[in-house]
């Protein structure tokens, strides 16, 4: 890990764990990471120590255009091997600008000179490629910092390199289950005779708005790892499956659009208090288009009555944060896109506009499905990124909820 | 940093950032950081290679009781000193069980083990108690790996420790310039002689859509800091001015909207590819509905003709990308919303729906002030959520010049 930045604690190091558990979960063994600055002494340091360690050395920054971008210039004196322009990289350099519509600056033609030897990984996503240095039975392989840069390079083309190369074969497989609409600790105390076991592991592990158990085990292949790990699974199902959303990639927001395709339903929102996540989480989803027909942001009372139809009286009556505005929401969000279910939500997300009686966290969520409505009433806690998380979390679970057929009662 | 967890890539470990930060501010350099398993071998080989090139060592986890946590131990034997008892710590360990009402396992006592000679630094949110061993010159200082144990005991003991033992006065003070429309070759170009400089010095990088230049200075207090930063910063302006948006903890999303609060103007949008994204990050503000009224997320060309009066014929003739509709879509939403600004998007995010003529990431982004509409055209680069940060990156940031009077050329 290369960067200033990271040792001033401007930028955390997400990259670190990402390559660590892709490895790991791959039979390599992590045993060192060490960050270093911008600084060509001590990065000389770290990599000549690195390679008296291990077979295997990753880095992962240092190869943008500027000049304190080191990582070339020092795996190339490491490793006694001259810089070479490689005529692919710069060709794929000067793509990158041309399709920008951009100028290319000249000091971006740096990214294309690699150690001598060295075999470019295209980057999709930047102009800076990877490479990959073969130095004996060792691999030196420099990645790009930017994580969604680094990403796709490392598992299209790193993991399956050192794989063929070091012929692995023995590794750990996982499988993450997802839950939404129950604690962690509720959860854990359900499965906690299950987390002795010692292949496949069990744990659990929580996030905003959700929990998941990973089922880890150890095998030589996929065949047998699949034999350790579903009876595991299948019994987990059996006492929390109710809770259940998906397993693995899967995302609530392309669970609840699986279920809407596949009921041949469209969505439309009506959002208040989340100001247009949820419609973002929503088409996060590639082909999100087949299903989403839109929604309103509607931020304020006169957005409600104009675009959503709201009643001024039911807003006077019962102030913006009720459970007849979030009805009424539902409803002319349906009724405005045509849509088979509408979901609307109003709450107070903080840190200001609370009051005793609707404190911070209140939020109404509705459905409305066939002309007919129905607010939920949560009271979630946090700050407000907490209770706009949450917010979205339970709808996106309600109307995953109301395409598969399940209870609503939540 | 000690723990399988984090070589694993189990556990992101926030905390180097955390303590990092902190010693830089106060004029502690970090040359290295280095993260270890619980593995005997391995760990006592990284300590005493920390100890052979840094006055201060310190270590963060593997203080639990359980028997992989070693660091106890690994420290005494490297260090050549017995463990011993302390009774005040084992006294803290016993208070705090009878406090949680939790009978106290045997194995819990461990924690009270420190090196001979070192002081303890008491746990007010955990069992386990760190330490401080001063060896000669030279300082190693154990804390727990549970970040809310960790920081206000690195915060409260450590660093008035190490800041009273190494005598020092003078300390790291950072500014971050924010950038966006120009891209960071360009951008490093412009500042380069200026990266020269010992103190302040002056590093650019990049992320999604925007670049960052940090100038750092060391000073014995903040005057003087501001002495020596103030100078570079206005330099910097003077060159690239234009672009900046802010410094520091300046969101785009925030500027903007202080902006629009200043100039007396609402807001609405008419998102189609962002889906949602440009609302939610405006409302990631609090207090943003001073000024923000609401949006139109018309994911269907329904949508756009029956909630924004797009012209069916329009959208015929130019498709639903195209300039002629961004333009419609803007004026739209500025007529239903009743807004002063209106801005409105439409582009094809991906994977699927590009052609050659409008391939993916071409993206049209209008504004709509006073009853009359511009469109702009771009054509980002990545997949899906680059294009769609990109697109909401460059929305938010034709709002910040629209509202302050800053030229629209991009």
């Amino acid at each position: 890990m290369v960067g200033t930045e990271l040792l001033l604690g401007q930028t955390v190091d997400t990259n670190a764990a990402y390559i660590a558990e892709r490895l790991a979960a791959n039979g390599i063994n992590v045993y060192f990471k060490a960050t270093v600055g911008d600084n060509w002494t001590r990065f000389a340091a770290v990599l000549a120590q690195a390679l008296t360690r291990a077979d295997v050395v990753i880095i992962s920054g240092g190869l943008g255009p500027t000049e304190d971008d080191l990582t070339r210039e020092v795996v190339a004196a490491v490793l006694h091997r001259p810089l070479v322009e490689d005529p692919q990289a710069l060709a794929a350099i000067e793509r990158w600008f041309a399709v920008s519509h951009r100028p290319m600056p000249p000091s971006a033609r740096k990214q294309a000179l690699i150690p001598e030897g060295a075999r470019i990984i295209a980057n999709a996503n930047g102009t800076a490629p990877g490479f990959v240095v073969e130095h004996g039975n060792q691999t030196v392989v420099c990645l790009p910092g930017v994580p969604y840069e680094m990403k796709p390079m490392f598992d299209e083309v790193v993991l399956p390199y050192l794989r063929e190369r070091y012929g692995l074969a023995g590794a750990l497989y996982s499988r993450v289950l997802k839950f939404c609409g129950i604690g962690e600790s509720a959860l854990e105390e359900r499965v906690r005779d299950l987390q002795h076991s010692a292949n496949p592991t069990v744990a659990p592990y929580a996030s905003l708005g959700e929990v998941k158990i990973r089922i880890t085990a150890r095998a030589e292949n996929a065949e047998e790892a699949e034999r350790l790990i579903a009876p595991v699974q299948q019994e987990i199902v059996r006492r929390v499956g109710e809770y259940m959303y998906g397993i693995d990639e899967d995302t609530l927001e392309g669970v609840a659009g699986r279920a809407l395709l596949q009921a041949g339903w469209t969505l439309a929102l009506a959002e208040s208090c989340t100001g247009g996540l949820i419609a973002k989480r929503i088409t996060d989803v590639p082909g999100s288009s087949a299903y989403f027909l839109g929604g309103v942001v509607s931020y304020s009372n006169e957005a409600k009555v104009k675009l959503l139809g709201v009643s001024e009286k039911t807003l006077a009556e019962h102030g913006a944060v009720s459970a007849p505005v979030a009805e009424q929401m539902a409803l002319g969000a349906a009724e405005r896109f045509g849509a088979t279910l509408a979901v609307a939500v109003t709450g107070i997300a903080g840190p200001g506009g609370g009051s005793e009686a609707k404190p911070v966290g209140l939020v109404y969520i509705a459905c409305a499905l066939n002309g007919r409505a129905k607010a939920y009433r949560f009271q979630f806690q946090g700050g407000r990124e907490q209770v706009r998380g949450l917010t979205a979390q339970t709808a996106l679970d309600l109307i995953r909820r109301h395409a598969l057929g399940l209870s609503t009662e939540l």
